[in-house]
């Protein structure tokens, strides 16, 4: 018990360091009343939005957790559940708020400060991401921390290894409140997001040739907005998600693993909040280490940057040999590699991402080179890289599943999935995905920054701070694409780690689903009969039939691999049928408000801000219920093997898209810059219309429907854990 | 044995058939000195093209059988294998000349016979698709046949049962010989055509101004001669390979699921050979219905070819009773449900491919009302409309699974994965691809109707034969559109079903494999051991843990998903390469070759077709290579659980985004068509171009990477299921 006081610890440091960091932000200078004024029109936007996002949200929750007290009530469900799931909600939307509203506070005064240094700019725009970053880690060990207190206090011991089990279980639960959030802030903070930024080019930059956030276009505001409401308070969420999930399957199947030795028990349970909270420490070490010195070049930034991530993600591999050690694991050596099999996946997905979308390597310049025959050719060429770009990803998945399943298991190959190896090495990959996140302090810091880079060069252009300013902050918006990049890399790699931990974790919550239900039947595996407390992983598998031949689990495996593209359309969908709305009201204040393009008359930016919250209100809900309801309802037509079934096609079809649309939509977005940059013809060529084709299409691609897709993956597997009691009690086939 | 006979007679009716069409064909005239030229030279690049592309399979499947000579000389190979795999190849390749030059000696004929009247011209253009039709299914029913008579003669029976088993399962292997040869044709057919295609498009219509089908386009007669390597061979030889791959894996499922019952044992492996030979015969019957009144109007023309399908299909449907009646199965009337569930399966696919991708419907006008705002948002909303129609053909395809597997166990939804159950189950799902198949004489008919009336109608353009005949190939060409699309969703419909059929396969052939090897050692199967020869399904899947919690098989899923998304990355890429070459070459001849644009000059029609041709052949390799590998590589490190991972993994992505290709494709060059029926600004305006763009992109993804993820799915089952003796005897984990 002692180690695990270093959670509810690190979890306030994070805090206390955010409000820091956030204090001494507010400190600086916001510049001109002109700079002022675009930033309040920004933060009222992007308030406005979250506020009438969260009145649809709240009305979400409410029916759901009504529906799981009914459950609860009629004993299909744990009646901590509710409760539960709407912590898990809450603090999510908490960090969503924070992390906004910090962001919509620099991003004007890093404008200000670009005009003494770029290294000055760098910093107010990198320690407030970090204050996004620190608010989503604290906020989730805060969460983690209270619920295994109270449960730990109430939650009485049954059996020896009984109780550990029923708690992480229904901790697990409340990820889903954490899934449900992330899935509005995603799907609808995309939809939002890209509806503005597509309005604005389309009718913008190409039919009245004005260029990117000049303030006589109406949508200029709202895209603007859309930065923050996608890139941060979604991809905040997505992590929130993703980290808690990712910590709270661990300590699920540790419970599992571990259930006839109470001690280790407890210690399994304990090792991922702990290098989760140790991670945290280590990541705000790696905040201070971003400086440079006052005439840094961008070469410098990004290696300040990469300094900071890489120092921390080193410290964290070796305090885990540490940490693993002393909490007595018999193979403490085996499953620090497996944490560390995780932490360099990611590195190496983050890296590979980079490759493919950046205009330094090849790929992205061969679809610059494409647009010399004009936009079909530069959608061919950057699909068919999308599609090749997945390889590496994968590959890199796949390693990092083997090695930290076998090397949990102490290599013993031969017995790969015996009863004692597959809950010890689906202990290992879980613990994988921790220690791909274990960074998340700073990686998530990095991420956003990057809009915050790009807000603030918005801010430079409609105040007219002169081009010199805006060079350098065109400067830190590319290093923050690239970071961007890399960040979603990461988003999707654990996205899909995570959703491997939970897939196992479904079947540890049929086994406490059974066992609540104080089923009195026995799984009668081959023959044998076995009780069910006492049921192995490999008893339940065998009880459920779940192997491929089961024409369940290949029905689920085409429905789940389906999910992933029915997803991607409706939310494709979406963001063509919300950007009509805005060309619309672009072209009507062009058209109806005098003066607008002279510049004598002031757009209504607020009504395009209203547009795009009230498109993506609308929009989200369908395929938001889509997700949630094909668990339900494949598990009550083909019960535990065809959920099992669907979680696997969706996780395996849903992170190759999710990559594939990634980086198409990356290397559309650089192609583009690419040719700005003076070459193959430059601005106004005929080339460069090509390649804003290319990023118009790339822009959905990127920024909606591929990092939708991630909260896909992991909110199947959550709805199915919290509603495996239904599934178990009854279903068709 | 008697009914046995039914099969090589019913073959030598369709080849006698097919002979009698083609000769019907070939007293029509060619029309004037003009079109025969224009005829002669689509005639010589096809033949020329198609001699290049047999070359090069020659040498590779030489360098396999070698391959595989060596294997059965180390005992990891049956020795049968060797010739099983080339006469596969070699009828599938005689298939496709047969058909290709059938096809290249109708288009001007029906060209000339259009002048007549509409009803004239769809005869031939229809009969013409019959032979290829019926030599497809012919030369596989006579392979089918001949094989079985041999290896009954020299296959001696060791144990009861065990000598049907053996007899199917080497059979199973001359379905690699189809499989690979179907892969060069599609992915060597569909970049040559797309190159052309994409190639004429870019520097004619857009750069030059000039219409399609232009004579003074160099790489117009490429073009057309791209109609017939990928609509007619390719998609032949796609079809071949299901064709035989469905009927020989319920053959083989057959064999293995009424192991103990001799008798029965023999019924159940020439049920879907005498299934498939009736559906020969009354696809037959069927083509002659198709005939109009000579005035016939193109709805007239439509529903007779409907008229046709349908009462094949009916008629198919009610013999299944009879013959599974007379066979003696027990549980005849639910296997004759099962059957019906694959027909009605490819029938519902079709039907929402024509849905999704005809401008009669709502889909595809609002692509086309998207052009308002650009090609940007017509790729957008070509791409959501895409993936949004994947539901209903999966959903159709987990329907069909799930009534064959359960009718075909009477409905003992109980126990649904005992041993009995689940081999009689997956008998059921693979004799409900039979069903889907077995209209193959008709449905292949109206597939290659479509490249002949297209054809058809450029050799009227390139020979000036005036407005009016223009006007009655369009609306030939235009009912081939729509026998295209959905014959398109019968061959992915049927892929993904042949591709279950292998799949449930693979593990026969595992066993088959241990026992070929002479393996001592038992089946330890949850701690009892369990001979080898005796060894049910469930027996060989616990023992290979082929469960979805095995880190290997998550490995696979993972794998195979990407699989798809690679294959069609490098083959969208290669159409990009090869269709560059194509435009470079077209501007050179402008440039060069003074007079070509005002009619004085001829181009260099062959120049074209060579580039074409070799582009093809250079691009094939590596994708198909990577698709041949991919399941030697995962089985060798990864064993059985790895492979029947990458199988179900890559069925499940490659089938939804084969869905997603094709539609999307097809959605695009019917919202193209729609403007320029006069919709929305028609010909010339600015959304005219924008749908032209999505059009250009739709090409390489209905005609290229789309069909190709077919053969995929096929394939990498069929080298899985010859290659597991090797698997089964040396794996690294």
């Amino acid at each position: 018990m002692n180690y695990f006081y270093l959670v509810p610890a690190a979890s306030i440091v994070a805090l206390v360091f955010a409000y820091y960091f956030f204090k001494r932000m507010m400190k600086e200078s916001e510049g001109t009343e002109k700079m002022k004024t675009i930033a309040q029109h920004v933060r009222d936007g992007a308030m406005s939005y979250l506020k009438q996002q969260y009145k649809v949200v709240a009305i979400v929750f409410v029916i759901i957790a009504v529906l799981f007290a009914g459950m609860a009530f009629f004993g299909l469900q744990n009646s901590w559940v509710p409760f539960a799931f709407l912590t898990g909600g809450f603090f999510s939307g908490l960090a969503g708020f924070f992390g906004m509203k910090t962001a919509t506070y620099a991003s004007a005064r890093t404008a200000n400060a670009v005009q003494r240094s770029l290294n000055s700019g760098l910093k107010i725009a990198f320690r407030s991401g970090a204050v996004m970053g620190l608010v989503v880690v604290g906020l989730a060990l805060l969460d983690i921390a209270l619920w295994y207190l109270i449960l730990d206090h109430f939650v009485a011991e049954a059996t020896a290894g009984h109780k550990l089990v029923m708690i992480t279980t229904t901790m697990l639960t409340f990820g889903m409140g954490a899934s449900t959030q992330a899935l509005f802030a995603r799907v609808g903070g995309g939809i939002y997001t890209k509806a503005a930024d597509v309005g604005a080019d389309l009718v913008g930059k190409v039919e009245a040739g004005i260029p990117e956030d000049d303030p006589r276009n109406p949508a200029t505001i709202a895209d603007n907005v859309g930065d923050n409401v996608g890139d941060v308070a979604g991809m905040g969420a997505d992590l929130y998600e993703s980290y808690c999930g990712s910590i709270l399957s661990t300590a699920a199947l540790g419970a599992a693993a571990f259930n006839l030795n109470p001690e280790m028990q407890q210690n399994a349970v304990f090792a991922p909040m702990i290098i989760a909270a140790i991670g945290v420490l280590l990541s705000i070490f790696g905040i201070f280490l971003v400086r440079t010195k006052e005439d840094a070049t961008v070469r410098q930034l990004m290696s300040s940057l990469n300094r900071g991530v890489n120092v921390s993600a080193i410290l964290i591999a070796i305090s885990t040999f540490g940490i693993l050690y002393l909490l007595d694991f018999s193979n403490w050596l085996g499953l620090s590699f497996s944490v560390i099999a995780g932490l360099l996946a990611g590195i190496i997905i983050g890296q590979s991402t980079e490759y493919f979308t950046s205009h330094s390597f090849k790929p992205t310049k061969r679809i610059a080179a494409s647009a010399k025959t004009g936009p079909a050719t530069v959608i061919i060429s950057g699909m068919g890289t999308g599609f090749i770009s997945t390889s590496i990803p994968v590959l890199t998945i796949v390693l990092a599943i083997i090695i930290a399943f076998l090397s949990a298991i102490g290599f013993d190959v031969k017995n790969m999935v015996s009863a004692g190896n597959l809950s010890m090495g689906l202990y290992g990959i879980a613990i994988a995905a921790v220690g791909m996140l274990s960074t998340l302090g700073i990686t998530l810091a990095t991420d956003a920054y990057g809009p915050i880079a790009d807000n603030a060069g918005g801010n430079a252009e409609m105040s007219g701070l002169g081009p010199e300013v805006r060079k350098r902050t065109d400067a830190l918006d590319s290093l923050g694409n690239t970071t961007a990049a890399t960040g979603k890399g990461f988003a999707i790699g654990s996205a899909a780690l995570t959703g491997l931990a939970l897939l196992a974790s479904y079947m540890e919550e049929v086994r406490i689903g059974l066992i609540r239900l104080g089923e009195d039947l026995m799984l009668l595996s081959n023959g044998q009969s076995v009780e069910v407390a006492k049921a192995s992983l490999v008893d339940f598998m065998d009880y459920y039939q779940v192997t491929l031949m089961n024409p369940k689990v290949l029905a689920g495996i085409f429905i789940g691999s389906m999910m992933a593209f029915l997803f991607c359309g409706l939310t494709m969908n979406a963001v063509g049928r919300a950007a009509q709305n805005m060309v619309d009201e672009v072209r009507r204040q062009f058209r109806e408000i005098k003066g607008i393009l002279t510049g004598e008359a002031t757009p209504d930016y607020e009504r395009c801000v209203e547009i795009s919250t009230r498109g993506a209100q609308r929009e989200m809900l369908l395929p938001s219920l889509l997700a949630i309801l094909a668990p339900v309802i494949t598990g009550i037509l083909m019960g535990v093997a065809g959920v099992m079934g669907l979680l696997a096609g969706g996780l395996g079809s849903g992170f190759v898209l999710a990559i594939f649309m990634a980086n198409s939509g990356g290397a559309w977005d650089n192609a583009k810059k690419y040719i700005e940059e003076g070459h193959l013809g430059g601005k106004g060529s005929e080339a460069h219309k090509a390649t804003v084709v290319g990023d118009t299409v790339g822009d959905p691609f990127k920024d909606t429907s591929g990092p939708s897709l991630n909260i896909l993956i992991k909110l199947m597997s959550m709805v199915s854990i919290v509603m495996a009691g239904l599934t178990v009690s009854w279903s068709l086939l």
